[in-house]
């Protein structure tokens, strides 16, 4: 089973938008065992489409296409799928009610060229998971020898193609592919060492696998989600892969130890909410260089508001002291984190204070250079400051800082020492 | 004058690495008024990679293939040009001394394979610019029909690719096209009306500009980012472009009115910051769904120290009581809004008060549905509150929550009434 992927849209060719939709298709295609041979970039115009896609259709069994169906007059996907197909476009009843609907219920009056999106090219089939106002189309097709081929179509809206792609188009794929071996992954993700650091752990082990080819280990770096590394396994079952991949899990947990925080989908700030939860604590911020940015990500976590009080963005000096309570003196620095999760935990009555100040840059604040942070962590009589050197720019260091404080937390909820890179 | 862009890679259909490299030639491109229509990947496969380029030269006058230039047995893209060109490769030896040197200069022996790096096409030229151990190549081609075409090869390592498209690439293709066109873009952010609401509001405009080819108009709903509206003009230079750009910005001002809240690479959060900055006037918030994401995105901005106080997390309701001041009852109301702008400007001791209470989901709170928020701007005797109903999940609800309430501040700073969509 061959399946290509053609992304839809000028923006993209005009290098407006990176194309991460691909990448991640390309990804997901590699994990349930599809080959994928091309990606095309194309634009919206209605002749490249038609050729682009004939054009894969001839090389491959199936081809997803992502991008071009929303409203407006430059999404022309499913018209140019309905003219592949040699079949016109009936609009769908229910799919048009929907869509009037979700205009309804926000009170707004809709523009009569959504129903666009309600139109199906005859044959095709609409893709149940449906989080935006256009629905994917399952689209059967005969190429011209007469072999059953497949389009699909999805938005270009990451979370909306994601839905799909999980919900329909890889179990489609993979059911018409009659595929024997299955693939499987799973993410060990860390913190508290660098990449390179992480792998000179692994070298080792990842020579002795390289010689097997089962499992593989991949290494990804992904900012505030943490350095990711990634086992893939083939088996002949579900069963089978997950024996190969709790072994390679436990394997090695055995040499990465404490860096590993969280498994697959889980982040630092899920992990840190169910820790809290498990232990029936609370849970407040005092931030300064991070703005608030340590508080938006414990609170994207649903249900955080069990354990999540709230926080104080202390961004000028005073309201540090003022709001609270640190000593007046130099804000980058030790005695200061250390009162502003004190503060913080008592001006919000929570169990647990956490603090971050330091220097984001572009310029250095009271002598210390960008990128300086103290990070401190209020936990019972234990209280816990650690200064750190993070690298990049002012967006990595906001992110590292807010990473960083937290896995200072995992490490003294579990009573470990709060050891920093 | 058309060239395509072919990525090379198996990691990059894998998904192991996001193509970036694509999107940033595709722009180069289009400010070098070079039309490209096909963006293409393909893995280190001779015969794949054979087709691509052959297809793509039939199509277009120029190709630009980058990666698959290295010294390992998988970069293969020298071998294929030369193949596609139907000569032998010829070993460089002003190359192969300076691959020999850089390694001397490191103290590293080199590995033999990688003088195949100073293998070129016969009849290729070599890129001047040269900051790895791969040279870029200049590689003439007749096609079938005898029309002389040119493919270009650099290394996908960005910052090489980077020279060598601004030094060589992007003025040979300009001389080869003898290129009296300039083209240049603006986009136009805007906010306050749907993606459908905004296409419907320039429709006809759209019809007339489409008869006439120049200027073209383009939307994009970006989230955070706002609703993009950009307009791309070709000219016979950069005088003209912009004269063109300056009318079309003032045609759709006339029309898009207050929606338009900033250009280009300005945001919401820095045109405020801007606004505030210009007026002496600074700002503290008060958040409850989107848990310090107003302040983290307000504080993203370089400089934001100068206006930007701090803010309170108040996620707690009872922390909305104790630490803001508002008033014991329902925490998503118009009253609690109105006394948490207050709050926040009292307690954090600034000239304007912002503040966001209201349902992220996943459950409903107070009787009120997922998406029901409430907006707080308070600016000297005036404290305005809108009630919304925000569309999407608990991430997206966060977001327009974020740049709605800052649209409000922005509307009211220049005396208008803040209209919600």
């Amino acid at each position: 089973m061959r399946c290509e992927i053609v992304a839809v849209g000028t923006e993209l060719l005009l290098g407006q938008i990176v194309d991460t939709n691909s990448s991640w298709l390309g990804e997901q295609l590699a994990l349930a065992g599809i080959d994928c041979h091309h990606h095309v970039r194309v634009g919206d115009n209605f002749a490249r489409i038609e050729t682009t896609l004939r054009a894969a259709l001839a090389r491959a069994d199936a081809v997803i296409v992502c991008g071009g169906l929303g409203p407006t007059q430059d999404d022309i996907t499913r018209d140019v799928i309905a003219a592949v197909m040699g079949v016109p476009l009936d609009r769908d009843d229910d799919i048009a009610t929907h869509i009037r609907s979700l205009f309804e219920t926000r009170g707004r009056t809709m523009p009569e060229n959504n129903l666009r999106q309600a139109d199906v090219p005859r044959g095709a089939s609409t893709i149940a998971q449906m989080p935006g106002t256009a629905p994917g189309l399952v689209c059967p097709i005969r190429d011209e020898a007469g072999v059953e081929k497949v389009i699909y179509a999805a938005p270009g809206v990451p979370y909306e193609l994601k839905a799909m792609t999980e919900g329909t188009i890889i179990p489609d794929l993979r059911a018409r592919a009659g595929l024997p071996t299955v693939i499987g992954s799973r993410v060990l993700r860390t913190w508290g060492q660098s990449e390179s650091g992480l792998a000179e752990m692994l070298a080792e082990r990842i020579d002795e696998l390289e010689s097997h080819g089962n499992p593989t280990l991949a290494f990804l770096a992904s900012g505030i989600e943490g350095l990711k590394v990634r086992v893939t396994a083939k088996g002949r079952d579900e069963t089978q892969v997950t024996e190969i991949l709790d072994g390679e899990e436990q394997y090695l947990r055995g040499i990465l130890g404490d860096l590993v925080f969280a498994l697959d989908d889980a982040n630092m700030e899920s992990t840190i909410i169910d820790m809290l939860h498990e232990r029936g604590k609370t849970v407040a911020v005092a931030e300064s260089l991070t703005g608030g940015f340590l508080g938006a990500r414990l609170t994207a976590v649903p249900h955080a508001s069990q354990v999540f009080r709230g926080g104080i963005v202390s961004y000028a000096s005073d309201v540090k002291f003022d709001v609270l309570g640190v000593t007046p003196g130099p804000v980058v620095s030790e005695s200061c984190a250390r009162e502003m999760a004190l503060g913080a935990r008592r001006v919000l009555k929570a169990d647990v204070g956490l603090s971050v100040t330091g220097v984001a840059g572009p310029d250095e604040q009271d002598g210390q250079p960008v990128g300086t942070v103290f990070l401190g962590v209020a936990l019972g009589e234990n209280v816990e400051v650690r200064k750190v050197r993070l690298p990049g720019d002012r967006e990595r260091v906001r992110q590292f800082s807010v990473i960083s404080v937290l896995n200072m937390l995992r490490l003294m909820l579990e009573d470990k020492p709060p050891q920093m890179l």
